[in-house]
């Protein structure tokens, strides 16, 4: 601990529409103390994800939005310098839910420890964590794929959708990824093995997705919404399930969109072609699943069958600029923000 | 057999949204005569059913589209008045898919023979046919109320909508009726006994849904679609399914209709609140529930806990003005065409 001042990213003002850098803003403050049972974190990693653009909405969801002034919500592998509590010491690496900052106070209860394996500790904020877990719980418990079906699932490089793909791979269906840009698609394609990637920003999208799913889809993963869901409605095949964790297409947008209204069209499908469309949250399924899913994809991984990509930025002051460009699509692979290298 | 002309209602031409007299026409035909295993039917009761109004477009959906020219498809209880076919004996009375008609040659295969119970044969196309074993498929399969949840379901004095709320009530739910107008609200309330009704034409119908659901909607059976889906919506609780059996409301629609694009919000709220949206259609359940149905709801009507109502309009000619007037919700009850009474 040499610096003096702490630092966070606080929610300086609710985005109209798309997110600008202004509406993020760093603020210092003072390294906090701590009362009993509480530890002092230093952050290490913290990690960006798509549902960070939902919490910046003054709308009622799943979690509270977070204020304005407020430091951003986010969960990091943190390492705990001060222990008022006795199950943790001074150098025990954790998860917690510290927000977008360099160091927090926090109760004993709101952390869990890491328990160092064979992969880098990284892992545990992407493919083995949060966005692993999501890919797993929506894919398993309604996904269900069956062996010779096609699943279809977007942002197919990102740490969500590579672990779909893969895994859907494993109980024997094809994978067929969507991506933005020929190098995330050729990444899919050739490092992640899926059966197909096809572009969404290329003119014959539509097309090509009819293409690469000649006997419709069966599963469709929902994580962003807009164009690639309207391209995927009429190949979905009957009984279809389409597991939904995200609608990033939509986050930017108010309530009601202009255009014309597609929910008919939607509900038509549903009742034509009885399709089965479910929301769910990664911790619904935690107590049921969680260690399941670790031991599972932590023996993929090992084996070889299943790979993964971080895109690691240095330092807390370029987090603004990350999260807007991972909404656009820029990132490659799960992107995280390192504060300071554990051990450091 | 009196009649030396049979007659048929057949597609004149496919509605531009909603549907006009002149899209469907009598037409008369010979009594058609049967070859080896064959039928000749003479139609007593034609089923009048929103779905039809689907099959009049031309637009890919689980059935084929009805031609034009071709006789409008139906269900009916008809008498066998000849037999080519060891099985049937001229007076049996059968369910049949003859469409609207008053006579009709068929494989005895595609008929089924209607066993007379204790209650009217005419239950046969409504509370225990197809309208009640859609709301009874539905609600098992994917509605699942629990104890004390609230159900919601539209159109609540037809036969699809009158069973699942009465079905919800023998389950332990909360019955929440929406129908149209004073006197169907009164009957949904007083002679169903759902715990209320709500009037979809009153000026503050989705604050009265909202009172009228203190503790949230736990499930929502969808028939209807538009306008009472938006009211639902934000009412739906965590973890809410919704069985969709139709959306009769953009039956008249184009494909993608005008106005604000509602996708967004429904799919933010499936996210927010991990909703399960489903299509079924009855017959998917035919085989795993049927005798089930049948036996459950015999009893609930025998035992006074399951009411239901008819609508009977007498003569073939009379089927169009009354199949529009449905679709208007005029019809008060399951809406039957009485064309010649069985042993008449």
């Amino acid at each position: 601990m040499t610096e003096k001042k702490a630092k966070k990213i606080v929610l300086a003002a609710r985005p109209q529409g798309a997110v600008r850098l202004s509406d993020l803003q760093v603020k210092e403050f003072s390294i906090p103390t701590i009362s009993s049972d509480e530890l002092l974190l230093e952050v290490n990693y913290l990690s960006l994800d798509p549902y960070m653009r939902g919490r910046m909405n003054d709308r009622e969801s799943y979690a509270e939005p977070v204020k304005i002034g407020d430091v951003m919500t986010g969960e990091t592998i943190s390492t705990v310098v001060a222990s008022e509590h006795p199950d943790f010491a001074k150098g025990d690496l954790v998860l917690a839910f510290t927000g977008w900052c360099t160091h927090a106070a926090t109760g004993a209860a709101n952390v869990r420890k890491i328990k160092q394996g064979a992969l880098p500790v990284t892992t545990q904020l992407g493919v083995l964590g949060m966005p692993g877990f999501t890919a797993y719980g929506g894919l398993k418990e309604i996904g269900k794929p069956k062996n010779g079906e096609t699943v279809v699932v977007a942002a197919a490089s990102g740490p969500v959708g590579s672990l779909v793909g893969q895994l859907a791979k494993l109980y024997g269906a094809r994978a067929v990824g969507v991506a933005g840009g020929p190098e995330k698609c050729a990444h899919v394609r050739d490092e992640l093995r899926f059966e197909a990637a096809v572009d969404h920003r290329s003119a014959d999208f539509r097309q090509s997705l009819k293409i690469a799913c000649p006997n419709g889809i069966d599963v469709y993963y929902e994580n962003v919404g807009g164009a690639v869901w309207q391209a995927v409605l009429p190949l979905l095949n009957r009984f279809a399930r389409i597991p939904v964790s995200g609608v990033v297409a939509h986050y930017d947008s108010s309530s009601q969109a202009h255009g014309p209204d597609k929910l008919p069209e939607t509900m038509m499908r549903v009742i034509s072609q009885r399709l089965h469309i479910q929301g769910f949250l990664n911790f619904d399924y935690t107590e049921k699943l969680y260690s399941q899913f670790q031991s599972e994809v932590s023996k993929g991984i090992q084996d070889g069958l299943i790979k993964y990509r971080e895109d690691i930025v240095d330092g807390l002051e370029n987090a603004p600029s990350a999260f807007l460009g991972m909404l656009e699509g820029k990132n490659f692979g799960k992107l995280l923000i390192r504060i300071r290298e554990p051990n450091d």
